[in-house]
This record gives C-alpha cells, sequence and structure tokens, in this order.
C-alpha cells in the first residue's frame, strides 16, 4: 500500500477518472467491500478480489446467501481502498488521511470461465501459485462461485496532499507533515503438517522478499 | 493489523459472539466501510472512525451527501476488517486468508457532544495528538458532522486457520503455510511549509516508533 514519495512533492487530492489509476488501484489491492440490499437493508462484506481486463473478479462458497442474491442480480456496491499515510496538520480539523478508494457499481454475474477465474485471482494474491498447485476439482469448481462486475461505473478518490493549514497554524508551533503507513508481507510460517524436506516455493518467498 | 503468532497453534475460524474481541478489532483498525441505500441503490464508502465506548464514531464535511443521510436517519451498515495474512493451503481451493471483520447494523445520529467526540476520533488515529494541537474553532465545529452508531447489533469473524488440505494434497509436494502480513508507519515526512526547529511530536514519533 505504499506510494512513491514523489508524488507527495505536490499537492493532490482529487477525483480521477483515469482508467489506469483505477487498475492500479485494482491490482495493488485484492480485499474489497461488497455492498448490496438484503431485504431493504445495507450489508457490507469483505472478500478477495482480483481484476481481470474489463472486470472485477470474486468469488466464494455456493452455499453463501450474499453470493447468491449477487448472483441472481441484486444491485451491488464494490469499494477498494488503500490507506497510505496520516496527513498530520496543525488542527484536527485539517488532519485527513492519504488513500485510493475506487467505488464500482452494477451488477454482477457468473463467470463463463470459473477456472480461468479462479486461477486469476489465486494468480492475482500471490503471482505465480497456480503452476505451483493441482487443478481444482470438478467438485471443487461446483462447490465456487466465481462472479465478475463489468469496470463500467466507478469513481476514484486519491489523496495524497500535504496539510492545507492557515496561515495563522503555519505560524504555530505545532508540526505537521505526513505519516506515510505500508503492508509488508513477514516470513512465511510452514503448517503443522507440512512433510520434511517441502522447502518454500518461489511464489511465496518472492511475496515474502518483495515487501521487505 | 498483526496478531501474536502463538494464537496460531490452533485451527480457528469462527464467528464471535465476544464482545471484547469485537472492541479489539474496532480499537486496532480505522478504517470502516459505510454501506447505505441510496436511491434504491447501494453504495460503499470508506472513511475512519474510532469506538468510544458503546459507540462507533465517524465523522465529515456537512456537505458530504452520503453524511446527510446518514444524519437523516437512514439505515446503516458499517464493516471494519483487518487483513492478517494469507492462508496458502496445498490447493487453491482450501486457500484463503487470514482476517478479522466487524460487520454492525443500525441507524447513526449526530453526538450531542462534537468537540469531545472529536477528540476521541483524534487520539484514537493519533494518541495523544489533541494535548499537541489547538482546539476546533467554532467555525470548524459548524462545517463538521460526526455521527454515532449504538454498538448493538453486530457480528464479527475471526479467521486465523491453519491450511486444512485433505490427505492426498497432504501427502503431495506442494507447500503449505501462512504469509502473515503486517502494516507499519514509516518515518514521518515534515510539511514543506514546517518552520525551522519544530521536532516530530511525541503522538507522531510513537507511532512511527511502535510498529517498527
Amino acid at each position: 500500500m505504499s506510494r512513491p514519495q514523489t508524488e507527495l512533492t505536490r499537492a493532490r487530492h482529487k477525483e480521477s477518472t483515469n482508467r489506469a489509476e483505477l487498475d492500479a488501484l485494482l491490482d495493488a489491492v485484492h480485499i474489497a467491500h461488497v455492498g448490496l440490499v438484503a431485504d431493504g437493508h445495507p450489508v457490507v462484506l469483505p472478500t478477495a478480489c482480483a481484476r481481470d481486463g474489463d472486470r472485477l473478479l470474486i468469488h466464494g462458497s455456493t452455499g453463501a446467501g450474499w453470493l447468491r442474491r449477487l448472483t441472481d442480480g441484486a444491485d451491488a456496491c464494490i469499494t477498494v481502498t488503500a490507506f497510505d499515510g496520516l496527513v498530520v496538520a496543525r488542527s484536527a480539523f485539517e488532519s485527513s488521511m492519504h488513500y485510493r478508494s475506487a467505488v464500482l457499481f452494477g451488477r454482477l454475474a457468473p463467470v463463463t470461465d470459473p477456472e480461468q477465474a479462479l486461477h486469476v485471482l489465486t494468480d492475482a494474491l500471490i503471482p505465480g501459485r497456480t503452476s505451483e498447485i493441482r487443478r481444482p476439482s470438478a467438485k471443487e469448481l461446483a462447490a465456487t462461485t466465481v462472479l465478475a462486475l463489468p469496470i463500467e461505473r466507478w469513481s476514484l478518490k486519491l489523496s495524497a496532499k500535504w496539510p492545507e493549514d492557515g496561515d495563522e497554524d503555519v505560524a504555530g508551533d505545532a508540526w505537521a507533515g505526513v505519516l506515510p503507513i505500508s503492508s509488508r508481507y513477514g516470513a512465511p510460517l510452514p503448517a503443522p503438517d507440512l512433510r520434511a524436506g517441502i522447502e518454500v516455493p518461489p511464489s511465496i518467498s518472492a511475496l515474502s522478499d518483495r515487501v521487505r
């Protein structure tokens, strides 16, 4: 969730209509918050997501009620957010956050290529992982719902500004700046039932190394 | 967003009704995704949040349409999620995530103590910050909506299990385990207009140090 600090050299706080900026966020963050209306009430649930061209993929158990509602054509709003830092102003009022947030609207539909779509989801979270493991079984595919939202109606906000205090506050003694935050993977923890001699595979060591 | 690894010594994937576990999540994660229904359609927006006893606080500009809808009594769902790691199984099907997710339902109402509530919000994100800065002005308070959701109707999911592969997969050659992820603040970046001689204050250095 980090961003090159060069972007901090100018104030930046805007709505973007740039599809490349949307894609960059969707390709960096794989946690989505999916909103739908159930019996008239809003419900928001977190789930993994991955962009595949012009569609955003999610998946889950065929037994999940909220996935069934979406499969049945419920309106959805999928929001993907990266928290990048704190904007520490001289006042609480001007303090805020660095973030990137995509809000996508529409209706999802089951994909016609579930195995391929699951492949994309797996490799989005762990690049290269599908080449290290077996293919899904027919039983596993039958137990999984994979839905896609067309990337058509969306808005994107990118906030990466410096504090914007008034002259009186700037003349005071309070500190102001930005406190960046980033996420990183730690060392892989082998499963208790891992057989002896099986090394950490390239996909996992790459993720674990990349962010150090 | 890290968790002591001792908790990984047993399989753990459950709904919790433990209020202390809910509070621990709400006190650790200050990004909420707020869902509401606008003109029949779901909308999900990210915002800062903080728990204050038995209420969850959010705030924003009085000009924000979604805050006005909530102020007017729209049903809401507020979801707070921590992503703690990847569960890397021998198959894509058994792979999943470590996460903690709270879903709260209800209607928000304007707080009767906005200055105190903003104090709680600021100090939740940056402990001790309010003692370093001036109080909000009357104008700033008038421009800010602070809403509270009673913490009454909620569900909590905590997923921290090891991969649960079947015997056939365990006997194979694929690696399995958990790849933990955590967030940490980096070094504070002083604002371009920071006056010379103003040091990084205790609140910021504490945050920046705590997570290293």
